[in-house]
């Protein structure tokens, strides 16, 4: 392999390639694959991530990446390009080969014992392999290496830079506001009433006013597709070829609309990346937190406003003119707003969603450090569920069994769902003030202005600065609840009729 | 890499699954790719066959298969595994680098010539694409190595054992039987009617006819797909995943039926190989001409044979009520039969069909060869077409330009789909000499057996002998035009009222 950049970058395309087939089987197995050939993708995706891995830890391209560190006339973009795929590539280098595979071992038994305790109702069949994958966690995070904080290594895998020392403080802050948030909203005397059960949405209609949406906020169905699977996702080929799914529900119009304008905002990320950058490592967010923001932008902030609806609203009701009898644009905009003390994080409202992220976060910190007896897991779920919300859960699977992340060996990747939802407030407060218009903009359907401004100031930035640095770029402050908890005070405050 | 079976056979699969994960790539691009992502999935692909490229060349697997031929106490299966891999790879190893990259350029540069002459109707336009191709062709032939023949190495490729020398007098021989049998039945008193003309078929009933079909064919949806695209094709990701595509056209309903039973044949082939040789070199049809013996034998013997349409006419007529008024099973089966002598090979009926290929592969041995000039070859070829065919294409794109196949650089790859038709009378016999009972069965719309005999007979055996070899195990003699000419008589006398 040469010291030379067009080198280097042959060999960044070739990684950057074989992701993008990655996702492409990744997405094929959850759309279209046939039934039949599970173990035949298991092995095909195995054999792809082994030979990403055998390019990535290559010592010649150890050789050249520290060679390409040192060379002063590389430019901002192509030494932005050298750092992310040499943070990539330590972390890799550093996880032996055989703790990989045990993990994959370890992962594919907690899977199965998770299903299994699920369908029994008891953690403690969950309980033998969740020991063993903490075991090898804590033995990753340990050659990763940290500085004392063992989940800082961890959380570096989804959010590069973050540190439990600088999230705790926020992450408790949030906590403790919205306690008392959510108990002023259960008290408030004026609720809000669920208006669509019992309805059915024909699933046509469905699909094609998701399309509608799609092309409202500028989604390039040229440079990407939306399908259908049970649980939506976005995966990504290239910038070029963007997948979305949805889920088409008859009973619940809300589960394809919101899946839809969810998904589109991780899409249009994907979407918006610099050509310049294709094929390289900084065609990335640079964290799944900031990923987040951009979807829970989307489906919260713009897609559960009065503004947005006010627009889309006569529409919806024309594709469902039964279904949607007797219910009005302010109806409808407040059951998607609907705040709820419940047990499960998937549905949760916009208000308590977070409770059920921090009440994971400080358990994983206590697991990861091995401070709570895993026997102990469920009976302290329950009781941070009773003082954080208000609610017990009747048995395991309504509680501690309920996400399928710790089956994954997922510890760290939680508490980037509420880094999203934090940052999204604080850069649709960033856009407002670009924007003076905005609000008026919303109410007309005219939703490509905001997707611009994102895409100028977020999508186009690729990986070329950590995420709160950029945020601190755009927002002119970092990650802070600040901006959230105005969000909610002012939207939910006016929903209930109650100062908050 | 270790000189042990298990480790080599570690790297037939690793291989294998690149090859499954190209033809996902290849399937996706043909059916769902978005429209600006073509450029990057030219990448993607690049990077895969790349890769496979490499793994396939590289020494140790050399080493590793040198060793494992030597060893006595590999069973059958494992040395055939081993002999094809070596083949395989011997073939990869000779030809240098630098030709792989000129070809592939060649290849695009004759693409856009082949598009752009057609539009212009004028072979002159492709001309010196065509010829860069054929002397690149002609040097792969001889890094290749042959023995004086040099079409044989490129034959080889598609068609591993067959030589000019064995298949030259049996392809003259069926020029010299076609030619008065095409002018004989276009002098027969009795002609047959073209009956389907300016109906309309709906494209969602003939959807469901495609599966109907699939069902009855024993083509198992649970381990492949159906979908559509523009050129109908069966790619193989695993035998657990098989995905043929058809072609709908309201205005032709014939279009969609025997696409679809054409690629189902090649389907059930890819469907039927043994578990025990999955991700192996022998999960694999041994030629070119025995997986288009399937899709012919299913498409022609049996789809198109009177019996068969007995059983399926009634469904398929109430299934069109109206576009099929006034049809009967009798006139369905003339319409599918009828021979006319037309320009276009791809919509040659059974008897013409092998006179377009026998022009072609005269051509193709005379321009590997250099012995014709090539601004004479669109003249050569009016010639024979007149000669074989008694008719003149009025311009180029009717003629010498309409396959993609020589831009393709694809010189051998013809004669196949000949031996796919000789080959599928002679199994055909084989099949009615073992199931007496077939044609009832087929008359009953009772498929599997037949299916089931190919399966045990021909899917099952891989790879583990050459094709022809395999022909005669099954047959009990070799390659031959006899019960191809002796399946055309009887078949089209009866029809045509006359004797061949």
């Amino acid at each position: 392999m040469e010291r030379t950049f067009p080198a280097l970058l042959a060999r960044m395309q070739e990684l950057r390639d074989l992701q993008g087939i990655i996702g492409l089987a990744t997405w094929d197995q959850e759309t279209y694959l046939p039934a039949k050939a599970t173990g035949a993708r298991a092995h095909q995706l195995s054999t792809l991530q082994g030979l990403h891995h055998e390019r990535l830890v290559d010592p010649r391209l150890g050789e050249v990446l520290a060679w390409a560190a040192a060379q002063p006339e590389l430019d901002a973009d192509q030494r932005a390009m050298v750092r992310v795929l040499t943070q990539e590539r330590d972390r890799a280098v550093r996880v032996p080969q055989a703790l990989v595979k045990a993990l994959a071992e370890a992962q594919s038994r907690a899977l199965v014992a998770w299903r299994q305790a699920r369908k029994e109702k008891r953690f403690a069949l969950f309980q033998p392999a969740l020991a063993r994958i903490l075991a090898l966690r804590r033995e990753q995070a340990d050659a990763y290496g940290h500085e004392g904080e063992r989940y800082d290594a961890l959380l570096e895998g989804y959010e590069p830079g973050m540190r439990v020392a600088r999230l705790t403080p926020v992450l408790t802050a949030l906590r403790d506001a919205l306690i008392p948030m959510v108990a002023a909203l259960a008290a408030a005397p004026r609720q809000v009433p669920e208006l669509l059960q019992g309805r059915s949405f024909d699933a046509q209609a469905q699909w094609a006013f998701t399309l509608r949406l799609l092309e409202a906020m500028g989604f390039d169905l040229e440079a990407g597709r939306q399908d259908r699977s049970i649980h939506p996702f976005t995966g990504s080929t290239h910038p070029m070829d963007v997948r979305l799914t949805t889920r088409i529900d008859e009973a619940n119009l809300l589960s394809a609309l919101f899946s839809t304008i969810h998904e589109a905002g991780h899409g249009l990320y994907e979407q918006g990346f610099e050509e310049a950058h294709y094929r390289t490592p900084i065609a990335a967010a640079p964290s799944m937190g900031l990923h987040e923001s951009q979807s829970r932008l989307w489906e919260n902030v713009v897609g559960r406003s009065r503004a947005f609806w006010e627009h889309f609203f006569p529409a919806l009701s024309a594709a469902f003119p039964q279904a949607l009898a007797g219910v009005d644009v302010e109806g409808f905009h407040g059951v998607v707003n609907r705040v709820s003390r419940s047990l499960i994080r998937t549905e949760a409202d916009e208000v308590t969603y977070n409770l059920h992220i921090v009440l994971r976060y400080e358990l994983e910190l206590l697991l990861i450090d091995d401070e709570l007896p895993l026997e102990e897991v469920p009976a302290a779920w329950n009781e941070r569920m009773r003082r954080y919300l208000g609610v017990t859960p009747p048995d395991d699977t309504l509680g501690v069994l309920q996400d399928i992340h710790w089956a994954w060996g997922e510890f760290g990747y939680f508490p980037t769902y509420t880094l999203g939802n934090l940052y999204s407030a604080s850069l649709y407060r960033a856009a407002e003030r670009a924007l003076p218009e905005l609000p008026g903009l919303l109410r007309r359907g005219e939703l490509l202005p905001l997707r611009d401004w994102l895409r100028t100031h977020v999508h186009r930035q690729g990986y070329r600065l950590p995420a709160e640095e950029l945020i601190r770029q755009v927002t002119g402050g970092g990650l802070t609840d600040t901006d959230f908890l105005q969000y909610l005070r002012g939207k939910y405050g006016a929903l209930y009729g109650i100062s908050l």
